[in-house]
């Protein structure tokens, strides 16, 4: 039952996308077709009739189910089976951490370890989607922009489906992830600029190449796969939510698929309305929501020099930036910033105590719950969730000693 | 139900174990004890009590079981689940590869992804059932030597548990190695010098210093958590064994313990009595199983000079030789030793075919499977797996290109 070929409805279609709205202006779009941005520039969504998923997207149904993010299908976009494009991604285990708890103070501390996914970070759940439906709807060629680990999931599910690559990411990206799209096949190009600057290349070239545009929420389902973190949390909970969860936060999809996962499953009847605060973290040297939050505004400013070893959080705009500040201050939540010397502590701490050895962007959790507890922002018996949203083994600079 | 911390049988004791027994003598030793070899040497085994196993360890019970090696806990030895030590090891995706399949004329042709596991490699099955048996044991510092990625994983586990680590590896192991072991607080030694080199070391000052020996296969418990692929293979094929397995073979416990794992099986009464040909893959510059099968001997020869750029299978002489070469001929199956040009464009062709950035020794199975092919020891639609033992991610200077 867990080989991942073997998908549990084979030859059965499964797809209960009613349309695509959009997150801004609300306009409508029609489903099963390409889509990226609304006419008005926003990002799109995707519906469900949740009421016909919810005829087989039962809890009892999920016990049969592979330990992949594709158990939750009936919210996923993808219509034909045939189509999924897995590498065997999601259903990450949910660890207690006990020892870094009790270093910290706190008596439910968890991690969800998002380094055990193909391409050893979370973007694998997005690009499992976004790729999946590329090749449903007859895609040859695909391009995107990106911090890193983006790149190579891409890369690897692009490889997997036999489509074209192009990769434009900062020279400065770590090696770790130029030689996975080299080695997977990839055409890398490293740009001289931050992950803006290499959008801003796609988005010209991309009418003339035939590239279609995975970047970030530029196109509708990467979010998708992201937001199975929050179904699996629920589920790996017995369906409750934790409290808090902590996420670092670049371009936002962690963020703002959770979230709507969370309003799914509490329209599937599984949760109740509370929700957990939503605490986004981000590296002093690049943190547009955190100064945002704190400004009272309801969008970023595009951060000039954005620096910071944690790459993935080195988006200096985010398209989604509103949504995230909506999702923040709906929740009761926050954004904090955190030094690069203080996520680095913040990585060997996790590796002494719970023997995860964490990307940078991960350990930025860290310094962020030593904030919130000062700030008398944490109970020390509240459940919290931080995400390692990667591995360690992909920041080899990052750590010289 | 797959929350890790939350053990499906929490609390209640669960050990099976009768006693150990010699790999080559046949001694038997006492359960729940601290054991490295046998009075003559050679490695011990685990036997069980299959019977008493089989009254809770059924196929239906699997169902409600987590994505862990840990479901299958009656034939694991830990007697306390409290004493589990783990970070969500094992269950690793089989994978159907019919991309690369059909690049190299194969109609059924699996990759089992280890890299999934924590750490990065298989290496995590073994220690998280080592680990946890140390600590069952009063256990409170441990010594290995390692070609580097069974020091990552020993690390992880020996911080998840709050046990002290001391680390020997050759000076020329992959930097990933080292810098993963630094960062989650292993005391690490550089050796000038090979795995045998660090293995006398450890040997010489662990009395001294009141190390527990990790070694591979001079601890009796690594090898039974290395079997569990076997039970994950049978498991996620519908309870049927594939025609053939290819496995990359450093110290050998990847085949010993699968080996292990049908005969358990077949007691449990699972499987029948056929196996599947078990090919040992090693690289050119350093083969002595290789060399050992093809000369007729039932031992290997120590290697002089070993040299391949896949450091797990640079191991000049294993202590469980003589068990990989029974398995191998038992099994009709052969050892084949390829060159590391071949096996890094083995690497890049599962990396194009597949989407998954295999490691050095992953790699190696591919020109394995094409000299096979051109021996016609292999049929086009026999059921293969091939195991892809760890990440390209944790050998980034291999790649250079
Ligand atoms: C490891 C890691 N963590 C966090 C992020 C930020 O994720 P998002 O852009 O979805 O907010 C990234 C993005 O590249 C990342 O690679
Ligand atoms: C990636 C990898 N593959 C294969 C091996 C060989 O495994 P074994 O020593 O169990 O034969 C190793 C050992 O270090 C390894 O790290
Ligand atoms: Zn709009
Ligand atoms: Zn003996």
């Amino acid at each position: 039952m867990f080989l991942v070929r073997k998908h549990y409805l084979s030859g059965i279609s499964i797809m209960y996308v009613t349309h695509l709205y959009c997150s801004s202006c609300n306009s409508h779009y029609a489903p099963r077709r390409l889509h990226n941005l609304c006419n008005c520039g926003k990002p799109l969504l995707v519906a469900y009739d949740l009421d016909r998923a919810a005829t087989t997207l039962t809890q009892e149904a999920l016990r049969d189910r592979s330990p992949t993010l594709w158990r939750y299908a009936e919210v996923l976009p993808v219509n034909d089976p045939a189509h999924c494009v897995t590498l065997g991604e999601g259903m990450t285990p949910l660890l207690k951490a006990d020892r870094l708890g009790q270093s910290l103070g706190l008596q439910h501390l968890y991690i969800k370890d998002e380094a055990q996914n193909p391409t050893a970070s979370f973007k694998a759940r997005g690009m499992t989607v976004a790729v999946s439906m590329a090749k449903e709807l007859g895609v040859k060629t695909l391009a995107v922009p990106s911090a890193g680990n983006a790149a190579g999931a891409l890369t690897a599910y692009a490889a997997k489906a036999g489509l074209e690559v192009y990769i434009f990411m900062p020279q400065d990206t770590p090696k770790a992830n130029i030689i996975e799209c080299q080695q997977m096949g990839a055409h890398v190009t490293l740009v001289d600029g931050l992950i803006t600057d290499c959008g801003k290349i796609v988005a010209e070239r991309k009418a003339a190449e035939g590239w279609f545009d995975v970047s970030t929420l530029k196109e509708p389902y990467r979010v998708e796969g992201k937001k199975t973190m929050g179904y699996e949390l629920a589920e790996q909970l017995g369906w409750e939510l934790p409290d808090v969860i902590l996420y670092p936060t670049g371009g936002g999809t962690g963020l703002i698929g959770m979230w709507k996962a969370f309003d799914e499953m509490e329209r599937l009847g599984w949760i109740g309305s509370q929700r957990p605060r939503m605490i986004s973290v981000q590296a002093a040297g690049c943190a547009p929501i955190a100064q945002a939050f704190e400004s009272g505004l309801t969008t970023g400013v595009e951060i000039i020099n954005a620096r910071t070893i944690a790459s993935g959080l080195r988006v200096p705009k985010a398209i989604g930036d509103f949504m995230m500040l909506a999702i923040l201050r709906q929740s009761g939540g926050t954004a904090i910033a955190v030094t690069d010397e203080a996520l680095l502590a913040g990585v060997k701490l996790i590796g002494a105590t719970e023997g995860i050895f964490a990307a940078p962007e991960g350990g930025a959790c860290i310094p962020a719950i030593t904030h919130l507890i000062e700030q008398e922002k944490l109970d020390r018996d509240e459940r919290i969730v931080l995400f390692n949203t990667g591995s360690g083994l992909k920041y080899l600079e990052a750590f010289s000693d």
